[in-house]
């Protein structure tokens, strides 16, 4: 696997239990992943002789992030190796507007959007929205604000600005960033739908998810999605089955969804083991991480089935310096809570970062939430 | 973690989850977990520089097996390493006599036993049980056979023989091996009560469960025991709580029980991961592995309880060289089962060596177990 963070980390979990030792090209020997593999090597992902030399001896190479340049991606492949996803399908988790326009192209159901390089071009796009909804009688009488999203490089809010008016567009695209802009959608919330392809295109679909996010970054999952209706849930995990086959993923697809009253738009898109999944280690028959795993390695998908009627998954974010160490932390949450499923990543803390998860398993949404909720929050301020 | 096993792997799997990377002193570097951990010593354990050198830096020292002698654990303890379980405790799983001994001691239930000698003490020995057979009006004519163990360094039915009379006996003893001998239990099954107990006090006890012997190997686990009674696997558990508590155990104890008409004894003791736990992995809500961390890192202990009401874990034996590989076995079995939990220790194949396990879970003990033992004969004999 390429790169070392917690994704790699816990997917090296599940490779030892299918017999494996996860290989790590890891930029740093104090990465998330590098600490606790065996076969670890020190390198950058945007180093073709340094892939080249990492994939010798793989049975197959994935990825723990969407940054390794597909030129690179391709050249391996070209070469013999086994190295999933391909370089055409994880170029629409890299690039936005490759994403936009293929997705467009596929008839998926996407926000009205645009590429812009001009002012201009962002303030002709807010006068569309404006003419759309007063088409549609909409209360809103301006397309501002408008969403401006980094066509590369995005990442947990990062990369993305709500623009109120010409003006901070005018600053943004001073900046010179490539962007998109998107009409900020109405969204009562966030749902995700996660699916496995295989080599094969044998496909497993996990039981659609809600997201929340504080600042951009997802802090809460909750499976299933409360109060789902089955028809949008299998419309969900129908659109993310139709479009990893669409796009020939092979290994995990996380589709990022808004719902709306109208129905769901396709946020964004992420092709490896992804926050919105890591809820499936205790909570679903088969984790994301084994699953990804069995699909590149091209072994028929494992049951996705969850394991207890609610499961919420919540984020430990790096809190403020201070106050009791992570140790004596972790000692007040497990007398207090015997069954949260602590899952930490090795990380020096800082404010904000990703640290940690904690998962929690019950009958009851409400408590299960309220409980996994107070666990992390334990871990990430000590009280 | 002292020893490179199967254990100490799936040990090193749990320790991830904590933000833990465990250390490992190992062999060889092909040991189970040495091919997967960060951080491997090669070294023996019946080397004190080498043990004194491995716990430098360890937040505290555990082991895989119980082979390392008690003078080196107290030497360590002496010098202020954390080292669990102690001497004083661990030695109880080593010597059979004076486990034995000790259980008498305490009035727990033991089958009738001596330690012997000579042929003569075997031969004594028959007829005593004999003489209380004939008092209890029991329809057994005779004493023999009788069971001989090793004092020391038996293991999955290695150091136990079967002695059908003073010819089997005389053969034996002019082995020289140290020797006690037991009255044959008229067994109905076999249970065993896992608990783990921390340095602080506090114990934990797993739901009771049935083992299944073949030639003295475990070859499958029933969790939670069918049909056993609430009243006795109280008693069974609470033996194990019993025992942990006068032993001064810390970590995992793992009582091996026969169950027979009259009442529960106790056949062996472990202080470790016990492979009548690995069921905990995805079958109890904390893994038997985590809960030796927890109690050996003075951490409080984690909810013992079943996440699903039937769970049975069956050991995948090396079969005949020969046939299909590993990796086309597990082709098969997923596409057959995708619900099935595969663990492989990534060990030479070598007739009848544990070399993985299997774990079904579900609602009906009958289709589970069917479910278990099908997977495992799978990647045992590919077929």
């Amino acid at each position: 696997m390429v790169g070392g963070g917690q994704l790699a980390r816990m997917t090296h979990q599940a490779a030892i239990a299918l017999g494996q030792s996860l290989r790590v090209l890891s930029e740093s020997p104090d990465d998330s992943a590098a600490l606790v593999a065996a076969d670890v090597r020190i390198g950058t992902h945007t180093d073709l002789a340094a892939l080249r030399e990492f994939a010798k001896g793989c049975d197959a190479v994935t990825f723990d992030h969407e940054h390794v340049p597909t030129g690179h991606i391709a050249a391996l492949a070209a070469e013999g190796v086994k190295i999933y996803p391909g370089a055409e399908a994880i170029v629409f988790a890299q690039d936005k507007q490759r994403m936009r326009e293929r997705l467009t192209d596929l008839g998926a159901p996407v926000p009205l959007w645009r590429p812009v390089s001009s002012v201009s071009d962002i303030s002709d796009f807010a006068a569309l929205v404006a003419a759309n909804r007063a088409a549609r009688s909409d209360a809103s009488q301006s397309g501002w604000p408008v969403v401006a999203k980094a066509v590369r490089g995005g990442y947990d809010g990062r990369g993305v600005w709500m623009l109120d008016g010409p003006e901070a567009a005018e600053q943004l695209v001073a900046s010179g960033t490539p962007l998109i802009v998107e009409e900020r959608v109405p969204l009562r919330r966030e749902l995700a739908a996660l699916v496995a392809r295989s080599p094969f295109g044998q496909v497993a679909a996990y039981p659609v998810v809600e997201t929340v996010q504080q600042d951009g970054i997802c802090v809460e999952v909750l499976a299933p999605a409360p109060g789902l209706s089955e028809e949008r849930a299998l419309e969900a995990q129908q659109l993310a089955i139709d479009l990893a086959n669409a796009l020939g993923v092979v290994g995990l697809l996380a589709v990022e969804l808004f719902e709306t009253e109208a129905g769901i738009v396709v946020n964004e898109l992420a092709m490896r083991p992804h926050n919105s999944g890591h809820w499936t280690i205790e909570g679903a028959r088969t984790s994301q991480f084994e699953q990804h795993l069995r699909a590149v390695l091209d072994y028929p998908m494992g049951e996705t089935s969850l394991t207890a009627p609610a499961v919420v998954m919540a984020n430990v974010l790096g809190g403020q310096p201070g106050g009791m160490s992570i140790d004596e932390r972790m000692h007040h949450l497990f007398a207090s809570d015997p069954g949260a499923r602590v899952h930490l990543y090795g990380k020096q803390i800082r404010p904000g970062r990703k640290i940690g998860h904690v998962t929690v398993l019950g009958d009851d949404m409400t408590e299960v939430r309220a409980r996994a909720v107070r666990a992390a929050k334990w871990l990430q301020e000590g009280e």
